[in-house]
């Protein structure tokens, strides 16, 4: 088991954690609040564009964990496969703008599209990309989503099935996510991510809730629920993985109280249960 | 690809999912639509009784397919454990009065025990169980539930941990069910069909409605989602299974709907999406 965290040093939140916060508000507020680091969800740089975000950013001295989320590469038609690559391109170019070292990839689903014809146009949309993450230096990272998510977010849904498409892809800019709320009820979460070792690109903590009462926005701080982050971590550090501990929560609940309360919650829970 | 169904010869329906009915209302209106096969829900026995239920199925003519459910071996105490195996015993005996093959078995979780501990309890409660399952003539099934139910309902959360647990006890009253609801995102799901073989006991329907709206009770009619119902069914028919196809829908939107209507649709959706 990992020794308990001492302090902030690899702390980072995702913007929408605190979804009711501008960009320039996380970063006024994680900064004071002592977090160290940020990844930027895509809508946070739309307002002022993705160049002053990049400057906002680079003042604000925060470190750039990741860019979320690229993906979504699965369609029923053509066009929407090129729009979508088109897309992931925008994304990678944004990454690069604002010195984020990897992209988080939700990969896609259609409903009703069988699984296996979408895990092939993953595996297809990633490679198409991969020439321009390389010529940007930015890393393309695997996220499996929880099962529930397989009808319209992600068919890849296991660390197994991201283990295994890495694996196929075999560049070094490309690797995995692991999110202790996607994986944590897997049996052989464990083999995985040893097997994983260095391709795990990012680490991605909160905490299931029981009841779960919304599939998508009722996640659990850490020690709100019953996943063994602290278990989790400790495999993937075996595993060699020293990078940040990304704090991504999202929660009607959460979001619905003073922000700076929660951004101390967090921080709070982040030393016991991470 | 299986071949469409052209009769009801192998219909069997849930007394749950038509969760307004009492059991004389259910046998009453199946057997008048020709639905052949009942799974019965033990609190459908509960008003009337074990004796007088079996008396009730006898005179229908129904076919009784199933008992749902035993299982929910983890506990945090002994206590609870031994009350546990005494109420599966209990189950035994009901499905042996009501001339039921088998038991469907949801296996139990417990929040924030960790799932290997939750896992080995299962293990050790079913083979504690085994022997009175033997001496009744009733088969034990064990169900993988979706990992959405990992917290609280069950640890056994794929057919690979359902087929891994079926094969360690290596018995021939212990066998897996295929519920179509908790398996159909699974990449390795035609494989471990296969490997199942013949230690599939049953087989269950329903449809994953995009977007769920509640975790437990927003299962949708077959056609109403993503899953490929019929693929699956020719895996499992390929793999041997020649038994009911058995209808188990939780749902508030058609439990609040002209139950008649309801069986209505569930035939017609039976025909052309199973």
């Amino acid at each position: 088991m990992a020794e308990k965290l001492t302090d902030f040093s690899r702390l980072c939140i995702h913007t929408i954690t605190t979804k009711p916060w501008s960009l320039a508000e996380c970063l006024d507020n994680y900064r004071k609040a002592g977090v160290p680091a940020v990844t930027v969800w895509r809508q946070w740089l739309e307002p002022q564009g993705v160049q002053e975000s990049a400057r906002m950013l680079k003042d604000s001295g925060l470190r750039v964990t990741s860019l979320c989320r690229g993906g979504f590469f699965p369609a029923a038609s053509g066009e929407e496969r090129r729009n979508a690559l088109d897309d992931n391109r925008r994304a990678i170019d944004e990454a690069h703008a604002i010195g984020a070292p990897l992209i988080v990839l939700v990969c896609g689903a259609v409903p009703g599209m069988p699984l296996h014809e979408a895990r092939k146009q993953i595996a297809d949309g990633i490679a198409a990309v991969l020439p321009d993450a390389r010529a940007a230096g930015v890393k393309l990272s695997i996220e499996a989503l929880h099962p529930m998510f397989s009808d319209a977010r992600s068919a890849v849904n296991t660390l197994t099935d991201a283990n295994d498409m890495a694996r196929k892809l075999g560049d070094d800019h490309v690797g995995v996510t692991v999110d202790v709320y996607h994986v944590w009820w897997d049996s052989r979460l464990e083999a995985e991510i040893r097997r994983a070792g260095k391709t795990i690109l990012s680490f991605h903590v909160c905490d299931w809730r029981t009841p779960t009462r919304d599939l998508l926005n009722d996640r659990g701080l850490m020690g709100e629920g019953c996943i063994d982050i602290r278990g989790i971590r400790s495999w993937v550090e075996r595993a060699g993985f020293t990078g940040d501990i990304e704090v991504e929560i999202f929660s009607d609940a959460w979001w619905a109280i003073d922000q700076h309360v929660f951004l101390e919650k967090i921080k709070a829970a982040y030393l016991e249960h991470c």
